[in-house]
């Protein structure tokens, strides 16, 4: 229980693990049999994420089944005072399934079935373990899709637990936007409903929007009603080549200010291309990269693609190159989506520290350059990709976790670049989440108040702080 | 304080009314002099919306004039357990504004600042009192608009408390994606922020969100920051009559589900159209119409507008007729603003109760056509305005006031409508809120669990129950 504490979480208050006590566990192991485990490797794999944390495992492993099932989870760990924490796909990168203070992990990945699909609604009811893979998969022969695109095929519960985005946001929002209702098990053992299928609702408190994003801290999200689109008639996706990131940013800045209603609308700078390249054996040009998409009718589309090859050429783009057919596409995006994977491969044992700022777009460019300016003055290999069209971008620092020296280097600038982006009056996570280690953030942003504010709710709802403790505040 | 109790309120538990103590009502004076009143003719202006509830007044009314104003109140207030029921535009439709258990109604309408535009990042940061018409006028000179518009000159502080959306809701979304934070008063008079200018944020609980739409409960907005959007280039309006309100709500289901982007989708039955006529001197065919308008590029919109003539001809659709320029625009919208006044006028003396409920649009032909079977059966005037495109309809029932077996049967006909909405898993209220008269819908519509869930936050955020108490939830 006293493994030595990972240095990067220094930020955040040790806290003591609680015991599984053995009542609970036989009560567990009565109900769930072998879906109830404690083998060391498959507490390991649920006690780590995307994130460079090492914390010591949960100490259980449950998979549910049903509602039901996360309900008596939950009833017994309150009674018993147990940690739980929930688990989809495990593809969260701020240490939100790490045991902290032991327990249990929940894991709702069998809970994958799609349980209600209304096309005329433009509606999809899943279990919370049901990815944004399988979903599209299974919409796509009723002409719909579901647009929420974080990369990882991450899991919807999951998703929503961290008010995921991704690629797509710029045009259709995010998870906060896309969640019409969810089903959520209570720290008591209740389910409740939080919302209808109604596209607009003004009745009563908005539960949905307190459940997405608030990382399971606060109950254990079952199910998720979501907005489904119709697929476009015409997709079109392009790339351009800019002399400079500036250059690129500015592309963008132009576009969203024109009202342009871009899709995706992705910058990757020369080193995530050359990244890139090499993963996918690609040959794209290795400077800063506008990576477009265009949604809507054949007219609608080409005159949208006309309109941002103009701006960019006023921005001295080159290389305007067309991906029209749905495999180039796919190619491009499959690219984009290993950027992270591709960077990593470019310092053999290295260790990736993103940041995930996201700032008002007139401040982006200067917001950008400055954190280029501080780590290239540092020395450390980085990568930049970012989705631009909303402000957000990450830069990842690749570290060698030997060295401490390259570790504090990392902190340190991801720390200067969160300064700024408040300062800017952005914020320090558009997409990822707080999690562990960004809680000293959250509070320089929010303030104490709002977060003594999150702090009151938490405590209203889960009084003996049995959900995913120790995350978003100590 | 012991007047004789509205009947149309007997769904909410009588709650006694509390004191002003002579101490506070001194302390407010010396801050505000002149600005804290307690005339009766005041008071009475204070103590109504365009709710049809009779409610004796709240015992004073204070002005606002800054955020130091409003957390001075809600601090004194707080240490005496006295109500505060935040007032803006008085312009809310469910009682929203009425001091049940007496009290101060602070007013916010002088904190008329536009504080920030920031037209490089399409935000504007307002004060509470700032009205929509007023933010609309200054920003238009900038190329920008704010698109929610729920008919009243509403204030934005007011709006972002009932979730307001109205006409532009279907393309633009409403209040709820619309604000990107608040600064908001707690009731012990701390002031804080709930959000960033950043277009995204997974920085902790959605503190925004939960004020969007609690309806005053639990803390003063003092100021809103809001999306901005650039005038579109084009804009055209269309009104188009059908045979049957059904042929007009089909053509509406085909346009959402073929995702034409169209800006505005209204219907007005002929009661409604018939109003118009009469009170804006109109010459409209006295037959269920809609009424469209398409944002875009020229050529954007002129091919959006070509798809809906297609959609509504294979309905039968009649009478297409465009409205391109400004003023004959602003005429059809402005007669659509006018609809519930000019049905009030339909029935001299009458009051009018209104409906609210929103469904998933593939249920909401046969949810128009039951209400109206209902309505005609019991021979009460009405008529029926809807926001169609998201699936939201009002219908008006005009009653005598002086008739108690007249509004007895609009509350009959109300709450069959409401009850058919939840079973078609909508809302009872897509926008108006929940107030005085919606509550034992909520429970209905949410289940206990939930509401519980409501409360046990309006406890922990509030636990004096000193902010605008008796609505939401008893």
């Amino acid at each position: 229980m006293n493994a030595p504490r990972d240095p990067l979480l220094h930020h955040v208050p040790e806290l003591l693990p609680r015991l599984l006590p053995t009542a609970m566990l036989e009560a567990l192991r009565e109900r769930f049999g072998a879906r109830c485990s404690t083998a060391l490797a498959l507490r390991e794999q649920h006690g780590r994420d995307e994130s460079p944390f090492d914390v010591p495992p949960p100490e259980a492993v449950v998979f549910a089944e049903s509602n039901e099932d996360i309900a008596a989870v939950l009833a017994l760990a309150n009674a018993h005072r147990v940690p739980v924490i929930p688990y989809g796909a495990g593809t969260s990168l701020e240490g939100h399934l790490l045991a902290v203070q032991g327990g249990i992990s929940l894991d709702v990945s069998r809970m994958n079935r799609i349980l209600r699909i209304h096309p005329e609604d433009l509606t999809a009811t899943v279990q919370a373990g049901v990815t944004r893979n399988q979903l599209n998969a299974e919409i796509r022969q009723q002409g719909l899709f579901f647009p929420i695109d974080p990369g990882a095929d991450a899991s919807l519960g999951g998703m929503a637990a961290t008010r995921a985005s991704g690629t797509n946001a710029v045009r259709y929002g995010t998870m906060k936007e896309n969640v019409l209702g969810l089903t959520v098990a209570t720290p008591d053992g209740r389910l409740l409903p939080t919302g209808s299928r109604a596209r607009k609702s003004s009745a009563g408190y908005d539960l949905t929007r307190l459940y997405v994003g608030s990382e399971g801290t606060l109950g254990v999200i079952c199910d998720v009603t979501v907005r489904l689109y119709p697929l476009p008639e015409a997709v079109s996706a392009a790339v351009c080549s800019f002399a400079s990131i500036d250059a690129a940013v500015r592309t963008t800045i132009a576009i969203i200010q024109m009202g342009v209603p871009i899709a995706r609308c992705e910058l990757l700078d020369a080193h995530a291309v050359r990244a890139v390249n090499r993963h996918d054996k690609l040959t794209l040009r290795e400077a800063p990269m506008l990576l477009m998409e265009f949604h809507g009718s054949e007219a609608s589309v080409a005159e949208q693609a006309a309109l941002v090859q103009e701006i960019a050429r006023e921005h001295d783009g080159t290389d305007f190159e067309w991906a029209t057919t749905p495999e180039d596409r796919t190619r491009l995006w499959a690219a984009r989506h290993h950027a992270y994977l591709s960077a990593l491969q470019m310092k053999p044992g290295c260790r990736c520290v993103t940041t995930d700022t996201c700032v008002p777009i007139s401040q982006l460019a200067a917001s950008i350059q400055a954190s280029i300016d501080e780590v290239e003055a540092s020395g450390l290999p980085y990568f930049i990709v970012g989705h631009v069209g909303d402000g957000n971008f990450h830069m990842g620092y690749l570290i060698d976790p030997a060295i401490p020296a390259e570790r504090a280097t990392a902190e340190r600038l991801s720390a200067q670049m969160v300064s700024r982006a408040i300062r800017l009056e952005g914020t320090c996570t558009g997409e990822h989440g707080i999690g562990l280690h960004k809680q000293g953030f959250l509070l320089a942003e929010a303030g104490e108040d709002a977060v003594d504010q999150m702090r009151t709710i938490k405590r209203a709802l889960d009084p003996n702080n049995i959900m995913n403790p120790g995350k978003i505040f100590g």
